[in-house]
């Protein structure tokens, strides 16, 4: 019953609180019944955003989809043997599809995110995202939040980041 | 405690009203939890039935993400010089992800969709969806509903139409 | 009435009984205000993994989004004449995008997804998923439960399976 009581208090504040601007900068997201959804702009970075929002709205966890237009983004393709991901970067391209979620490591938002994109010719590439900027456009993200405080560590066993579910 | 009874209210018709097939056409979505279900059909538009779902439920925001076979799908990649979209078509493909929101301009529906799609040989390419019809199969397409209601307008900063939040 | 207390009770049951491990075995999924977060672990088969949370959480229908990397996964493209899928499998790659559906035929769970997967060249390929295991890392995937049991059946017309809303 508690806790019954604490679904029906989230969604009243979900619904009672919507995102303020600041100055006449625009708001970059507003509340849903299901989480948030985001509307980034020119220049601003994809990743840092969704950090920022995980830790203006204390998002325990979460799953998002989005689109957008990017002036640039780097993908990474992880070498286990050296440990590191080897990165290439793609200019002025179509998102096509941004899947990923939101979970917590060392006490900040850690955001996994993969994508496709296409730039002018509509060849697709994708993969682990390392960084995306807005280009000319804007960059819509659906944030589906969930109620457990989640944290990614690293598996010994794979030398990767995983999320934890216990 | 209005908008706690508003959201209560909210779920209480969605749980309570099917969509009904009109004759002997199959239904083309059902309401969920969160929003809607969509199956399309062969010869559908896509867009344009997503926008009679938008204009029959008075969805005032939403995101989507979908799947299926196209018989044809037109992506559009964006000339500013031009101010136009540079468009390219593909033919019998199967949509490997689709992405997007409902929002509104000029009072009608405004979907924004981007989409992977893969033929025979998998290659995939992608991008800003145009147009796109259902081929020899099905589309299906879950809607998440927010409920704001949410224009688009062109920035003037950047010539392209923008979800605007406030 | 009798419909609005039943949402309320399955928030309430949801909230109430989290997924629990069997032994040392890291949980695959947890239950969240809108479905299931799943964390697949490598070696895992994805599309058996899904089957099983729709059997043991009597899932009635759901969508699905999801990203993650995967030592192999096989794609299908129908051929209409053979009546049968002409199968391409690909090795250690990034799942860049994984979209779909839960539903029911003949008593059993059936996942229908599509994907876009990536390897070190970042090139994409995609298309309908036949056969998907977790390569060196993970597969995280969100569940959006939806309320209607729902079934495949083959559409005589077509000759494939489409989800039936009626």
């Amino acid at each position: 019953m508690i806790r019954w009581l604490g679904a029906l208090v989230l969604v009243t504040v979900a619904l009672a609180s919507p995102s303020a601007a600041a100055g006449d900068e625009p708001a970059r997201y507003v509340k849903t019944p299901t989480g948030y959804l985001m509307v980034l702009r020119r220049g601003d970075d994809v990743i840092a955003s969704i950090d920022k929002l995980a830790e203006d709205e204390k998002i325990g966890s979460a799953s998002l989809t989005g689109i957008g237009f990017l002036s640039e983004v780097t993908f990474g393709f992880y070498d286990f043997g050296k440990k590191a991901f080897d990165p290439k970067t793609f200019h002025d391209v179509e998102m096509a599809g941004l899947t990923g979620s939101i979970a917590w490591k060392d006490g900040k938002p850690s955001v996994h995110a993969h994508a496709t994109v296409a730039g002018r010719d509509f060849a697709a590439v994708g993969g682990h995202v390392l960084a995306a900027k807005v280009g000319t456009g804007s960059v819509e993200i659906t944030v589906v939040a969930h109620d457990q405080i989640l944290e990614r560590r690293v598996d010994p066993e794979i030398g990767a980041n995983v999320l934890q579910l216990d």
